[in-house]
């Protein structure tokens, strides 16, 4: 017992001494998660600063502490999806799994989302009408270059998966940055329609939809099954 | 000659009578083509009120008489590119034309663009984000109104042709509406990144394009030819 106090003594001054920068970075992913169910439920144009401040249970003012403009909200919310998208696509892509297996369960993978997963892709695709349009506010100028950044990488991984798949003769030879484009255009341009509130359910889309994406690569033979 | 002039006249009179209205409306065409000259190559975001009455040659008031807001802009544009879609889509699927020879040729046929063309499918996409926002101005909200059912129109024309299709054995059976939207989703996301200014030409994209969308379509066995 005694030792037990004195392993925990340390880590509890630790969580004090580190409570201010926490809290601030929880209260942030907070407003973050308030500012995509608003955007992504009524749109980004129609949403007021006031609106996700309050939904966050602060002021107006307040907001200003934690994000510099509406603008900004959009980029790091747009920026946090990417990484999302980047970390699941790198999991389900490992060069040891062969390309005619990793496509199927990558495709299939871009279905597996929340209710509030959908709103955030609402949210990006409001967000890449705006990457071009560089900001005068230093906060959102930072987002914005990082999820370009992001958006670039992204594309480079693709390509260079679809290339594997050339290579392994799973796909036929073609423009890999152009696949890559048609690939996530027609993926990306689902949730402009589809929602959490639709009656179609997630599932009867996924089919739909990476039976199309297959076809779409090429990938004609090779049946979408997931085997996860 | 003398028989000529009779009938020469009345029509100059009633030319002279129409000048009036006709020539608000050539001005409103002169606005419309350089907003979305403005709207395509720098953003609807970043396009000001007064640069598009200057491109105009008017002041910024005197633009309100002929538009009430720069959204009621972006609603005409977006409800006249969807009205000359209309138009070439019903030019070449006939009912007589079998669905086989009329989908590459529809399908080559939304690569026939001028630059101005595809500045104006950017302005198209913005507006697409928009559509779902009841605008305040009278006019603005008209136009919307009429744009949105211009797109419901387009859908069902297109979910009409491909059900054709279906019934002729050319494409596998599916959901028409989904099948619409999958077509036209990947269409339209290639002038998000596709512009006048792109390296690669019309004709390299239209080819890459068109073939997809036949596999897309399942219309895998038929090839891409253009036999206009």
């Amino acid at each position: 017992v005694v030792k037990r106090i004195a392993t925990d003594r340390p880590r509890q001054s630790r969580a004090l001494l580190e409570r201010g920068p926490r809290a601030r970075s929880n209260k942030r992913a907070l407003i973050l998660y308030q500012a995509t169910d608003h955007f992504g439920r009524n749109g980004y144009e129609s949403t007021k600063w006031a609106d996700v401040a309050a939904a966050a249970g602060l002021e107006s003012a307040s907001l200003y502490h934690y994000f510099a403009s509406k603008r900004h909200l959009l980029y790091e919310i747009h920026a946090g999806a990417l990484e999302t998208d980047r970390w699941r696509f790198d999991r389900l892509t490992p060069r040891r799994r062969d390309f005619a297996t990793a496509l199927p369960l990558v495709l299939n993978g871009l279905f597996e989302l929340s209710a509030h997963d959908m709103l955030r892709k609402r949210v990006s695709i409001a967000a890449e009408d705006l990457m071009s349009v560089p900001s005068s506010s230093e906060g959102a100028e930072i987002a914005r270059r990082r999820a370009r950044g992001l958006m670039s990488d992204n594309e480079l991984a693709w390509a260079t998966f679809l290339i594997r798949g050339m290579e392994q003769r799973a796909i036929p030879e073609a423009d890999p940055r152009l696949l890559t484009r048609a690939l996530l255009g027609l993926y990306t341009s689902i949730w402009e329609w589809y929602g959490p509130e639709d009656e179609m359910t997630l599932d009867e889309l996924r089919e739909f939809f990476v039976e199309r994406l297959l076809a779409l690569a090429g990938h004609g033979e090779v049946t979408a099954t997931l085997e996860m």
